[in-house]
C-alpha cells in the first residue's frame, strides 16, 4: 500500500489521485503550488520509475502545469524533482509572480511558509480539484 | 537557428547536442551540474513543447540523470525547470552530495558560482562527452 512521507502529508491538502501521482496543495498561501507524488513505495529519483511510468507523470506533470496556467495566470512555471529533504519522489509545481516574496529566487529553503486561512484553503482545493476533474 | 540564451552562453561549457536538446556543462566547481536546453527558440515552458519532443526531453533528461549517477554517484539528483532569471527553457540536473556548501538547501541564488579550473573543466566535459557517446 502507498505511504505518503509524513512531511509532505503534514505540509499539504489532499486535492485527488490521478493515475499515478497524488495532488497534492502546498499549504503556503504565498505561492499556488501543487505537489505531484507517483503513488509508489521507496522511489526517489525519476529515473527509479519504469519508462512508462515516466511517461505518465510527464502528462500528469503537463496537466498540473495547465491547471496552474489556467488558475492562476503565472509569469513562469517552477518544475523541480529536488529531495534533499523528502527523500520520497515528489514533483513541485510552482506558479511564480515577479511580485512574490521570493521572486526570482527560488522556493525552497528561503522563507518559512504562511499556512493559508482554512476557509481559503478549502475554496482553492475546491477550485482545483474541479479543474481536474474538467481536463483529464 | 536556434539561438542559446547569452547568459547561459557564458555560464557553462558546450557538452554535446541531443536530439532535441543542447547538453552543457555549468561553470561551477561545487556541483557536477548539466544543462539540458531544448534547441527550440521562443519555448519557455516544458508544456510549450509538442508533446512527442516532451517526451524526448523526458528520455534525455532520464540519459542525463543516468550520466550524473554513472559518473558523480549522487546522494540525490536536483532535477529542475525554473527560468525565472533565464527564460529560455533549460533544464537542470544537479548532483547533490550531504557535504557539498548548499546542502539540503537548493544550488540556485544560494551562494556564487566557483570557475573551474580550466583543465580540470576540459578533462570534466571530455569524461561526459564520452559517456553520452557510449550511452546513447
Amino acid at each position: 500500500m502507498f505511504k505518503l512521507d509524513s512531511r509532505l502529508h503534514n505540509d499539504t491538502f489532499f486535492v485527488c489521485d490521478l493515475s499515478l501521482c497524488r495532488v497534492l496543495l502546498m499549504n503556503d498561501s504565498q505561492f499556488p503550488w501543487l505537489i505531484l507524488v507517483p503513488m509508489k513505495n521507496d522511489i526517489a529519483e525519476i529515473i527509479d520509475l519504469s519508462e512508462e511510468e515516466q511517461i505518465t507523470l510527464l502528462k500528469e506533470s503537463a496537466l498540473a502545469s495547465k491547471a496552474m496556467q489556467a488558475l492562476f495566470s503565472p509569469l513562469k512555471l517552477n518544475v523541480a524533482a529536488l529531495g534533499n529533504v523528502v527523500r520520497q519522489l515528489h514533483v513541485h509545481h510552482v506558479a511564480r509572480f515577479e511580485n512574490d516574496c521570493a521572486w526570482p529566487k527560488p522556493v525552497w529553503g528561503n522563507q518559512p511558509a504562511v499556512a493559508y486561512d482554512s476557509n481559503k484553503a478549502q475554496a482553492l482545493v475546491k477550485s482545483i480539484q474541479q479543474w481536474f476533474k474538467d481536463n483529464s
